[in-house]
């Protein structure tokens, strides 16, 4: 797609791993990348200076969220997301498949748990809005015009996320409509970028649930599609662990090598990890953020409460040596007051610190890679991590 | 006080106005000059960052609030508020006079009115905690002993602040034990101020409530006391606004020209105006912070309401040719997407619109005090912006 390229900078030699480069309109990212989420055209609690300060380049939005409001015809009004938040750098837009099955599902507007809320068809789905119980139909159709009102640099396919317990058979059916939807967005969507002045890279998303030979069967026919990026959704949402990072190692030698590989919703360090040594370039995931606001943050020694009594009279920053605007500027001490005292700095200066951890660990990573230590830093920085990440 | 200067560089002709330099230790204020408020070492949503960018040269915070939680000598411990909360500039700490007798008077944790949470003596005052109902006892001593710990570059003298609807028996009775008390505070100031190393400005507060004779002799007390500072405390807790402009009228020849005069707790565009007219030159209130976490931001044309449909598609900003962070960043219709979506953003993009609104309104003053156009200016403003203030 015009305005987008992909170059690999360096192969791990003991596994999957590579580094990278996405140029996008709006700026080039350096893979594997950790993406804030900023579901509602907001990285909850920061402006968009903090989120450069973090390190970040690009960051998410979702088209479920932003259509119901303000709408997305508004935002394009308004002169598209990138001018209406303020954010000169790279935008993805989630299609918002993963939401109406998840969020339009919880019964709030009706206590008659027999009626469903989302009508999956042929055509598209039909759903109540999480907000106020309204009904509206996203086909992919729609889904590639509403994510191109919004103007993210890439946009999704959309798809069917089925459960995480789903049987065989369910995944398989979910998986084949995916895979029809998936033919219909990219039909749209070569219709839309034709009349577009700023270009959008679609990436179609894998699904299967956690049968080997559904995932094997969706990573071949994404790849055929032969867009500019692939992604690889329906997991991290019920399943172990260890079975997302067995899916991860069944399909990573189906993946095309050609194009950014972004796995959805992903996002704790550990994770981060495993998924790059499986060949995965880009993650997002808004563990990150919604920890801090629960008091909640990463250090190299794993993860710490900042309620904890140990941190009341500590004169020291939140992790030795951390470059983010919050160590650089105030001790745990301090935060830990802010928090207790339920004064609004504190959930700021905790997020940017957990984005800034994660920004820094894949930097770390894309530079362990091109050392050739990425399998050594990575089992160092997990052996230290893992002790207390339970 | 060692450390402290106050310099008047001009006196309006027409007014009480005066423009004015007070030097501390952390820095130099210049009069008159509008604070916001850090009630808990924070004002509430922004990093001291944005505060400074707001244009604030000093911030409040308060003894009672940092007494009850981190504690005072905690907060000494810690190194100091400056230090702790990473501002570098001055700082002025109320005492707490104000909070004894209005929070900790909510019958939060008895049902049984009779019983009197707050117990004035003599010898200081019996209160319960508005956070755990625990018991305290505050005297002029030990307020001043504490303001020292948390090491503020101006302390306020304890006060009894009789409530607005006193009659002249209990008003003079509050009033004369808020002198007596102001001796004993300049008795452990001059006591402490002999053993620190940074010093500290106290300023004693003046009362009497509605009552001319009693604010006329109230401020001929502090005025003898020869303070580096001299303060107004009582007003804007109940009476009209025409009530406290008159109070202000009868006592503005009585007060000292020689020191800086502060109005407590009096904050809206218009008092600002009012104020400065009968001489004062610090003032102090939350209107500005409080009213932009409910969605109401100043403008030249008075107070509005984001939430307001008028701004749904508003491209422009909150307020033409305002050079606040916010308004040279976001349009309307983004921040009022942030307040429909209660997204923390927002709080922050209208905090520093409105207190950026009051600095720049008193830096303006400032120079039509100079130019000799104060009063146009003042009739100029007024009128345009209390046509919406109501």
């Amino acid at each position: 797609m015009e305005g987008f390229k992909y170059t690999i900078k360096c192969k791990d030699k003991n596994t999957n791993a590579r580094t990278s480069v996405f140029s996008t309109p709006h700026g080039d990212i350096k893979c594997p990348i950790f993406m804030p989420v900023g579901t509602k055209a907001t990285v909850k609690t920061l402006s968009p200076d903090e989120i450069k300060e973090t390190g970040a380049d690009i960051i998410l939005a979702n088209n479920y969220h932003l259509f119901l409001r303000p709408g997305t015809k508004f935002i394009e009004k308004m002169g598209g997301l990138h001018k209406w938040m303020n954010w000169d750098k790279p935008i993805l837009t989630d299609s918002g498949g993963f939401q109406v099955f998840s969020l339009a599902k919880e019964k709030r507007f009706t206590k008659d748990t027999t009626k469903k809320l989302v009508k999956i068809k042929e055509d598209g789905v039909e759903f109540s809005s999480h907000i106020d119980g309204s009904k509206h139909f996203f086909t992919p159709e729609n889904v590639m015009q509403m994510q191109s009102e919004i103007g993210a640099d890439i946009i999704m396919a959309f798809d069917e996320c089925a459960d995480a317990g789903s049987n065989h058979t369910y995944a398989e059916s979910a998986m084949d409509r995916t895979h029809r939807w998936a033919k219909r967005c990219v039909k749209e969507y070569n219709k839309i970028q034709k009349n577009r002045k700023n270009k959008q890279a679609l990436f179609p998303i894998i699904q299967g649930g956690i049968h080997d030979d559904l995932r094997i069967n969706s990573t071949k026919f994404m790849a055929k599609l032969d867009l500019p990026g692939i992604a690889i959704g329906g997991l991290s949402v019920g399943e172990t662990k260890k079975e997302m990072y067995h899916i991860l190692d069944v399909i990573k030698n189906h993946l095309p090598d050609d194009r950014p590989r972004y796995l959805m919703g992903v996002g704790s360090p550990d994770d981060l990890l495993e998924g790059v040594e499986r060949g995965i370039d880009m993650f997002d995931c808004v563990m990150a953020t919604r920890n801090a606001r629960h008091g909640s943050f990463w250090t190299n020694d794993g993860k710490s409460q900042i309620k904890n009594s140990a941190y009341k009279e500590s004169q020291s920053t939140l992790m030795k040596g951390c470059k983010c605007y919050s160590c650089k500027n105030f001790s745990a001490s301090y935060i830990r007051h802010l928090f207790i005292e339920k004064e609004m700095l504190g959930l700021r200066l905790l997020t940017i610190h957990n984005v800034h951890f994660l920004i820094d660990l894949m930097k770390k990573i894309r530079e362990n890679i091109e050392k050739g230590t990425f399998s050594k830093f990575k089992k160092t920085f997990l052996k230290k991590f893992m002790k207390n990440n339970n």
